[in-house]
């Protein structure tokens, strides 16, 4: 089959042989995928990445013991968790401890005419969500996944910093909760994609008088962390979603004076991310900026990484 | 009066005027106080403090408009709250915006003959505790202030990291609150403080797959939150109790990705440590270093700020 292979940062698309299907997982045929961050990342030496990438993807399912799985189209979790350590015995297999992660931790993943996942991983896809929305599942759902973590009361002052793929989907998601949301960012044109949707967007930051309840980092910046902290309420919380790989050098005193709150946060649920788009809450159309064959990933890639632009899809034609 | 001034690193002992009581205040003859680290830290400079520190005290109420605290034996919560801020208002005032701080921020502090505060900070020290196990009350209510923003479940594991004044109270708080804690020092005397309670104790850190659902940092150093984050299980909770006065570089990736939550914890509630102390549930004995009368201040910090050493305590006699 034909996939993208990245190695020591080089994309190509080579003909490599198509992955076995073992017991319990579907045999699944890319539709269209999306170019994350964390793959133009992988790109740069990110896990010492070499093989398949992408973990973004809406896909038709060719073989699975599942039999009503056969022909869906679906989205899939990306965490392939062992099903027997603690954490996936107490309910969190998202952090199993022997878990491979597709496209990103030792299983190949969806930049592939064909991909596998467990059965149990996959999300039957509505036909209301087109593909080049469906490939939005799985970031929506790591955006909302905040709400997940803390009890957010309707009404209460967000701050989201940044104004990328991540921080467009946050902001939308925590608007569509009740949550009176203002977006920090750089770029009118991404600003104005949530500025339509009724949310408040900024190209500076506040006052220092003016503290928020709830601060999302989403600027994938070593900086953003420490105006996080300057943004935050005494006793406020901060959710890291954007993992910066690179140290941070932080001033934590005001966060220890100030009672604050920093809170991880990585993947999230995909049944209510599938609801929020199939009901049309969140609007992802805006955010793609363009399609490339899968055969063009060299291209695709160089787009995605290109400053101002959003969400390049790679479709299986 | 006789009082302690801190300047430019010095510590010298002065004539000063004594201070005006103001209405709702009370004036109080101190009787005994603390040296705490945060004194060591305005010493070397932190807040460009100048004036008189001392924030841990018991004394004796002279004067107040509340005929009923005159001659009761006090310590005393160290925020001067306005009253009128939001956060006053919503029931934080050890957040308030306008606050100031007993011997840390724009208020006199207790190494002095006498000192002020309102009477609504203050809690009348049962006599089943003597003056040098009160001076505790304030840092044990700062340890123990853990309790009041995580729910602990009764033999949660916890590592508290670190074996000074801070790390002793807060292994011994949680600790007779049920939990099982794991102290991690370096110096064999102070540890077995905790040991001889029951408390496990290591000198050495764990093997990377013993991980713990609540780490407290309470090492004082720019280090110590690194090896936080490496000994908390996924989604684990670490709490910042030191404050650190120098930025620290740190790969927050794992928290992100392990989705932990660090929660900055400061000042605590005085009620439940007057009666941890006056029960004998904790004893703060074995952590008396030494004590020295007021007019040897001198003395006393640099003996404070002598490796190995834990508590000394200032007498105004």
């Amino acid at each position: 089959m034909r996939a993208v292979y990245l190695s020591r940062g080089q994309v190509s698309v080579e003909e490599v042989p198509p992955p076995q299907r073992p017991p319990g997982f579907a045999l699944i045929r890319t539709l269209a995928a999306g170019i994350c961050n964390t793959d133009l990342e992988l790109q740069r030496g990110y896990y010492q990445f070499e093989g398949i990438p992408g973990h973004e993807f809406v896909g038709e399912v060719l073989e699975s013991d599942s039999k009503e799985l056969i022909g869906c189209r679906v989205a899939g979790e990306i965490n392939l968790s062992c099903g027997h350590c603690d954490y996936c015995i107490l309910g969190s297999p998202r952090h199993c401890e022997n878990r491979s992660v597709l496209g990103i931790v030792k299983h190949p993943g969806a930049f592939a005419e064909l991909l596998t996942l467990p059965d149990k991983n996959l999300h039957i896809v509505p036909s209301e969500i087109p593909d080049e929305e469906a490939v939005f599942v799985e970031p929506l759902a790591a955006a909302r996944a905040i709400l997940d973590q803390v009890v957010m009361n309707i009404g209460e002052q967000v701050a989201v910093l940044g104004d990328g793929k991540l921080g467009l989907l946050v902001a939308q998601a925590l608007h569509v909760h009740g949550a009176r949301v203002t977006v920090f960012g750089h770029h009118s044109n991404k600003l104005s994609i949530v500025a339509t949707r009724g949310i408040t967007v900024s190209k500076s930051y506040p006052h220092s008088y003016q503290r928020f309840q709830y601060v999302v980092e989403c600027t994938g910046s070593a900086a953003g962390l420490s105006t996080a902290i300057q943004m935050a309420e005494p006793r406020g919380v901060i959710i890291m979603k954007s993992t910066v790989h690179e140290k941070v050098t932080i001033d934590m005193a005001p966060v220890v004076v100030n009672e604050i709150a920093l809170l991880g946060s990585r993947c999230g649920r995909f049944e209510p991310a599938i609801q929020l788009l199939r009901d049309r809450k969140i609007d992802v159309r805006p955010m793609l900026s363009a399609e490339f064959p899968l055969e063009q990933a060299p291209a695709a890639f160089a787009e995605a990484a290109r400053k101002g632009v959003l969400k390049v899809i790679l479709r299986n034609v």
